[in-house]
């Protein structure tokens, strides 16, 4: 049996407040945090938990980063889907192997954490992103 | 805190055998049966375990239903978000009562299990399902 399991789903929005008050107040999710600014990354962020998964609201916050021009091209909705791996490099390395497409060619870090892309192409329209934990 | 979960995601592909070799084959997860036709809903579909969810491959098998016309306009990728909730009336009244919008004003059926469909517009863009689970 596959270990793979989902980390999160990630929607770009266009107000993650009035986003946020329908997965929070209306569906009743329970919010994780509190809305972070990311000035860094040019996003506001809210994660709320779904299950041991969780769904996290991202709004652009400047007109020109990567997701404010897919949030201006494709509309409000799903951006990625987050699954964890054991590990990244052989995993990454037998996707490669099959000729399926990474967006990024070696793991990028976050708070310690590998994460890489692979691209929607290979994937069924889907962009995905592969998340190692330990 | 609360109970409620991913049930499923469902992904629109233009052929379900091409996305299905990168899911199983690439990513490495389990087939859940076989590939299934469903003349009745002209579609087929695979199904395939991501953790205690799943991820559910649709291919339109002909060019005027809903899910056609959706491919046609947006491309591949994800459709739809399924969650799990424990009273789906309940749930569909408390957010029709926030003025949150159901695209099914009554709970829906299949294999004897009900679920409704929340709008995109509700969600921040996302197409909802949510399942009843007793």
């Amino acid at each position: 049996m596959s270990d793979i399991k989902i980390n999160h789903l990630a929607v770009v929005v266009e107000d993650v407040e009035k986003s946020l008050a329908f997965w929070r107040d209306g569906l009743g999710l329970d919010l994780g945090g509190e809305i972070e600014d990311v000035p860094s990354e040019e996003v506001k962020i809210a994660f709320l938990h779904l299950g041991d998964a969780h769904i996290e609201l991202v709004q652009p916050t400047t007109e020109d980063s990567g997701i404010a021009k897919y949030l201006a091209k494709r509309g409000q909705g799903m951006h990625h889907i987050c699954v964890e791996v054991s590990d990244i490099e052989a995993k990454m390395q037998e996707l490669t192997d099959k000729g399926y497409d990474m967006i990024n060619e070696t793991p990028r870090e976050r708070d310690g954490k590998r994460y890489a892309f692979v691209h929607p192409k290979s994937t069924g329209g889907v962009l995905l992103e592969l998340y190692e934990v330990s």
